[in-house]
């Protein structure tokens, strides 16, 4: 039965604060809470209109659904997963950091190429939009239980790395030239300003990626399309 | 002064088949408004709540300008742009086509990077979202001015079209060991299903981004980033 503490707990997971306090995030749709369930995540409570997974499931209507869904058009199922402890850092591999991204869809995306190129951590600037958002959640399709993903203090962390620090800026060495080791962090700025200045000066390598159109042409690519060249040009041979 | 009909006129831009009976589309902000100002498209009217534009303006309040304003909250001015006439299709160098893609942020991200990659000409299937839907033309950033886009029978168009038409699919060649010249058609398809049957037949070159995670890794990446790493691939030394 879905009870008044149940709407009362899953409403307030749209909020960071609440996600934090409670350690907690939602998950909606067959195929996104099915990925969750085949994953390392623990489940917390699974509602859903039918009795489809091999989890204890509170059958609910389509209608108490609806109330408690963060979709237009709720989905079948909604989920409560615990937000995983915080684990050591490993500083092994490609690891990808993120400066102040706000935007939930290009997180989203960028844990999703994450995924796709075989990069195991993502190391996020406390003030980068929160993974357990519902947006970037829905968006990741599941890259999310693949994806190491740790909140930190950006500036204290890249102090601490033994090893290059690769950060793209307009007058980097361009990144077709440059050799792209199979270690490193590369670090990524935000939407509007790039990469900050103190991170800028942690930043060992800096790299660009050429632009082929006129003078006038775009400034700037946006942060996630920028994510995929990169990521491409590490992992390309 | 702002009249019911200017209202009523930019009010129903907001549809495509407004935009398409009259041949013009809405701008805001003062960056855009100036970038289309200085590109070759054509004035129709221009709305802004400071005198700062070398044209023609109607000085409205910022009550007035929210009030026909597409955005949360207005910025500035609003401008109105004839749609320009279809220009005879030109098939020299690199073209990107695509097969209906649906999301107007996607649209915008890629007509971003034919700017950014010096892809002059970017020929949509007619299901393809409209590139002068608004939130396309905030998405771009001026890009739009200097990409000429072109809305077709896209099967129709590859069908006459003589020379490599490139696309992308899971089983394709590596794009990192296949000959990609500076001529031909790249086709990029629609967000859930891909390229489309009738079109795949029309596919000379089948294409893949090699996938670096995980077995389970994401089944395919967003076409706004594969757009990205695809166009580099073919722009690259």
């Amino acid at each position: 039965m879905l009870t008044k503490n149940h709407i009362k707990l899953i409403t307030s997971l749209s909020q960071k604060k609440f996600r934090q306090q409670h350690q907690l995030f939602v998950v909606e749709g067959i195929k996104g809470v099915e990925e969750f369930l085949n994953s390392s995540f623990e489940l917390h409570l699974l509602f859903s209109t039918e009795s489809i997974f091999n989890a204890e499931t509170v059958i609910i209507s389509e209608k108490e659904l609806q109330k408690i869904s963060q979709l237009k058009t709720a989905n079948t199922a909604l989920a409560v997963f615990e937000i995983p402890k915080k684990k050591e850092l490993l500083h092994t591999g490609l690891i990808l950091a993120l400066d102040d991204v706000r935007d939930p869809g290009n997180l989203g995306t960028i844990i999703r190429l994450c995924d796709w190129f075989g990069i195991k951590h993502l190391v996020c600037s406390n003030t980068t939009v929160d993974c357990y958002n519902s947006k970037v959640v829905q968006a990741t399709m599941g890259s999310l239980t693949r994806v190491d993903i740790q909140f930190v203090d950006l500036e204290a962390y890249l102090r601490a790395y033994k090893g290059d620090i690769f950060g793209t800026f307009m007058d980097g060495n361009t990144i077709y030239k440059e050799s792209l080791p199979n270690k490193g962090v590369i670090v990524m700025g935000n939407e509007a300003n790039g990469i900050s200045a103190e991170i800028e000066q942690l930043v060992t390598k800096k790299i660009s990626i050429p632009r082929f159109g006129a003078l006038q042409a775009t400034e700037s690519l946006n942060v996630a399309t920028a994510t995929a060249i990169v990521l491409n040009e590490f992992k390309r041979d």
